[in-house]
């Protein structure tokens, strides 16, 4: 038995299917200042081919997964085409005189790697897809086949060091059980694309590759994130059972994506979704999102060398809006800092960049930015039901000095005769902690509240949740918490205004009997949640969530909060 | 008018006495193999000299400043005949064939250009200390006498680049109205010497010595951070107007020192001092502390290389709690972490300290580190009246897991038959959110509360008040705050507990008011703020400050809170 992350959910039960990819020899003697023209006739012919080979694949992925899946390939159409990649191949074969290979292969992991080490997760992926192009002309260049998964006659489970976006675009995909990867988390390439296909995954196991050989018996636990080799009949049968059970919900919890989120005595909330990108909006609608509760904004800021434009900007807010048709989508303004940092706009090194400079504080020093954006949403309103949402606010004054900029905005789009909703929705996140105790004074002044609990745990409680040695401090159902969330909902209530909640906690089954007793109106939580709340909802009495909620703001402990909503929900489920 | 940091308060008018040092000539030749050993014996010549120099000093610094200045000196004894420096000297005359002066001069420079790099403030001071030896070794090999300020005839202002204990020990102090240095900081030597000896101090003017002449009349404002060059009569009037003013004010608070703090209608608090090691107690008693609110145990942990055995740290605590004579001294057990780091206990690098591993969460985990702090802290209240704080406490699950900790040691105390103090008062400190928040929760499992505002700002707010980049958002007047503080206070009395506060706003003069009309019962700050805020106490009525408080506690805006409190402080100074 190994353990790993859970990386998409289910179990899967059957024959190891071992994927382990020929290693292209690379021919590293150096080459005789003759050969040289060669070579680089050598490399660009290899190039076409991986070119034809990468189109194909597109085409094929465009059929199979959709347009979504298929743009990483026209991502990689574009790598291979690259001429800076070209050149800098061409150059290193001129000037060190290597074989082409071997300079292709210089080339791609120079790239790749300096992708790797600037610790950003997104380019962390590009230096996976940077090296998938890489060994691809490598092989074609050596006439190495490349192995793939598009040739599987029986149904297996597969088992590699990783997968690759070619592997899973070229997978015959009704003969996969499951996966387990040695390398990978739960933002890997392998479990992204696990989860959209709905197979069971355990990535990250460390070593499993070693451990199996092709035909063994293998259980893939995508729950628990657990892998067991060659198990026992007993083990087999208790997992066939548990595979039982969760398909059977999974079914059942799929019937509810077009019903409502109302409690059986008649209490209604609203399930929305947290987006990063206009493509996530065709999950969110498919899992029964009544609207995107958060639209990050930060993808149209990152991965470039400058800021976008206003003209780029309401493009991808309109897009939103329009695919939403009409349901309310909540546009967070930018939120970079902390952890995400924009090389282009030379921030500062802070010894505490959670407690720094970020979100409205960098918008409301830098308002041509901020004014860029907010132009962008107001015309994009004119689209759909946008509402604007100003991160990382902590007095009445960082609100008060964000709608003087809006304002001034909106003045110059009515000069300029440019359309938007005059009646436009402007509201914050509540994630620090001033803003809770204030919800009262901060009620007066937007229309809406939508509490961030990451952060607010993060703050309230001063740990970073990301750092391994306090991790075990983060606790979402400590009183402090719960007690602030009660505050936040009902000041905004007071006020006749409505009280979103966009983090994790807003997704998580444990929580969401106590935030429904508490009053929250809006649930907004990453798409794939939505069924397993709305189950919930549908299942237990408002005036028991309300019993339920109140007496869990009476225990001290943490601990037993969770215990005593375990058990609750059990019942329910 | 040049702007440079305020670094000891009051007003000096007189003529300036340009202190600049005569800097030794170094002869940079090479010598001959043959020289080695003279120049050998020459420089420990000058090492004999420079100790009995060093020597006198020490004696002198005793008679005038008392045992905590002349220390300085001692320390300076033993830079002088550290056999390192000693082997180093001579090994480089040797290797590298150059002059005594020229070696000592590199061995000093390295030596202290490695103290400096490592950002740390004591170390820093240390460089300081090394040079001022260094130098005077090398006056002594060249035959350059030292300049020094015993000479003074009469009344002066000094202005110098900065200035060296050596210089300030052996200043007739008499004749010393101001100082005002190129550089320097609050805490730099100069500065906290000028503070001890109630000398108005302007330091880290840039380049004010190249700005005077001798003989000068020069303006040094040590309230603003401010100093004049040859200002008009106006000018001159002025300020002795201000300076009349200052120095009235400071007689008038100097006769408060043995009066309690209590208002005109007769409520009473507790003002109390904070301190980092035993020799603060002579300030905290001169002027007029009642117990001891915040003892930092840190200094016995820095600046070293292994942790403090539990006899050293007994012998500290047990100092304190004698000299204190019965008072208070409420002890906090080890707050490190976050921005102070101990290299021996191989701490993480995190990427946001302040929300990471540090204070109980280091005491909990390394419970080693922590039981031998408790033994010392216990046995040491067998000598006085002590109490213990935890830091960082954020749930009350904190507090039970301390307290396990606690009792363990009590019962190997028993066990052993050693006193202790059976009903020592065990409080928290309250700097996180939540435990401001679950005050109740926690008032039920401690003895008392002290309010640490510097953190509770930093976390309540989002705000690390280091980054210069949001410094603007650290606002201690934030109504959050301010309700965080009333609920800390309320949860307190309940439960029929004190509730202090140990944070810099407890020693704020514009927070007075507010504090005590909260009903806040012991107010701990730095020593030397007692006097303004006893003032403040007894000159307003309890009544009044309620009301005061009530009214602040209405206001959504910080700023407005903050300019209310200036106008009420103004009418009572």
């Amino acid at each position: 038995m190994l353990k790993g992350v859970a990386a998409s959910p289910g179990i899967a039960i059957g024959k190891v299917f071992l994927y382990t990819k020929e290693k292209a020899e690379i021919n590293m003697k150096n080459i005789d200042e003759s050969k040289v023209e060669y070579e680089i006739e050598r490399f660009k012919k290899a190039l076409e081919v991986t070119k034809e080979q990468i189109q194909k694949i597109k085409e094929d992925a465009l059929k199979e997964f959709g347009k979504d899946k298929a743009e990483i390939f026209e991502a990689h159409l574009m790598l291979a085409s690259d001429p800076e990649l070209i050149e800098g191949v061409e150059n290193m074969i001129k000037t060190e005189l290597i074989t082409a290979d071997n300079a292709v292969n210089k080339v791609i992991e120079q790239n790749a790697s300096v992708m790797e080490s600037l610790n950003d997760e997104y380019l962390k992926e590009r230096a996976v897809d940077l090296r998938d192009v890489g060994s691809r002309i490598i092989n074609n260049l050596l006439g190495v086949k490349s192995v793939n998964l598009s040739e599987l006659d029986e149904q297996v489970v597969v088992i590699a060091k990783d997968l690759t976006p070619s592997d899973t675009a070229t997978m015959k995909k009704e003969m996969v059980l499951g996966f387990a990867t040695d390398v990978g988390g739960r933002t890997s390439h392998t479990a992204i694309m696990a989860r959209s296909l709905e197979i069971p995954a355990v990535v990250g196991l460390g070593n499993v590759t070693s451990q199996v050989n092709n035909g063994d018996t293998i259980i893939v636990d995508g729950l628990e994130g657990v892998v067991i080799v060659n198990p026992d009949e007993n083990t087999i049968n208790e997992y066939k059972a548990k595979k039982e059970n969760y398909d059977k919900k999974v079914e059942k919890l799929k019937k509810l994506k077009d019903l409502p989120a109302i409690t059986p005595d008649g209490k209604k909330v609203m399930l929305a979704a947290n987006i990063g990108t206009p493509k996530d909006v065709k999950s969110a609608l498919a899992n029964g999102a009544e609207g995107v509760g958060l639209f990050r904004t930060e993808f149209l800021y990152m991965d470039r060398t400058t800021l976008p434009t206003e003209e780029e900007q309401f493009e991808a807010y309109k897009e939103v809006a329009e695919k939403m048709e009409g349901r309310p989508v909540t546009i967070r303004t930018l939120d970079i800092g902390g952890d995400k940092e924009l090389p282009y706009l030379d921030m500062p090194k802070e010894m505490n960049p959670f407690l720094g400079y970020r979100a409205i504080r960098l918008c409301l020093d830098r308002t041509d930015i901020f004014k860029t954006q907010l132009r962008a949403i107001l015309r994009a309103s004119a689209y759909g039901n946008i509402h604007i949402m100003y991160p990382m606010i902590s007095s009445v004054e960082d609100v008060r000095k964000a709608n003087t900029v809006l304002n001034e905005v909106k003045a110059e789009l009515d000069k300029e005769g440019i359309k938007y909703d005059k009646n436009i929705k402007v509201g914050i996140m509540v994630e620090i902690p001033s803003a809770a105790i204030t919800a009262d004074i901060l009620a007066k002044e937007v229309d809406f509240f939508s509490i961030g609990t990451n952060d607010l745990c993060q703050y309230t409680l001063a740990v970073d949740r990301m750092n391994e040695h306090v991790k075990d401090y983060y606790q979402p159902f400590n009183p402090a918490i719960l007690r602030l969330i009660k505050l936040v909902i009902d000041a905004a209530h007071k006020e006749g205004k409505f009280a979103a909640m966009c983090g994790e906690m807003a997704g998580d089954p444990l929580a969401t009997v106590i935030l429904l007793g508490l009053g929250l109106d809006e649930f907004s939580m990453s798409a794939t949640s939505i069924p397993t709340v709305k189950n919930i909802i549908r299942n237990v009495e408002y005036e028991r969530a309300k019993e339920i909620a109140e007496r869990v703001l009476n225990i001290a402990e943490a601990e037993k909060i969770q215990k005593m909503m375990e058990d609750i929900i059990k019942d329910i489920e």
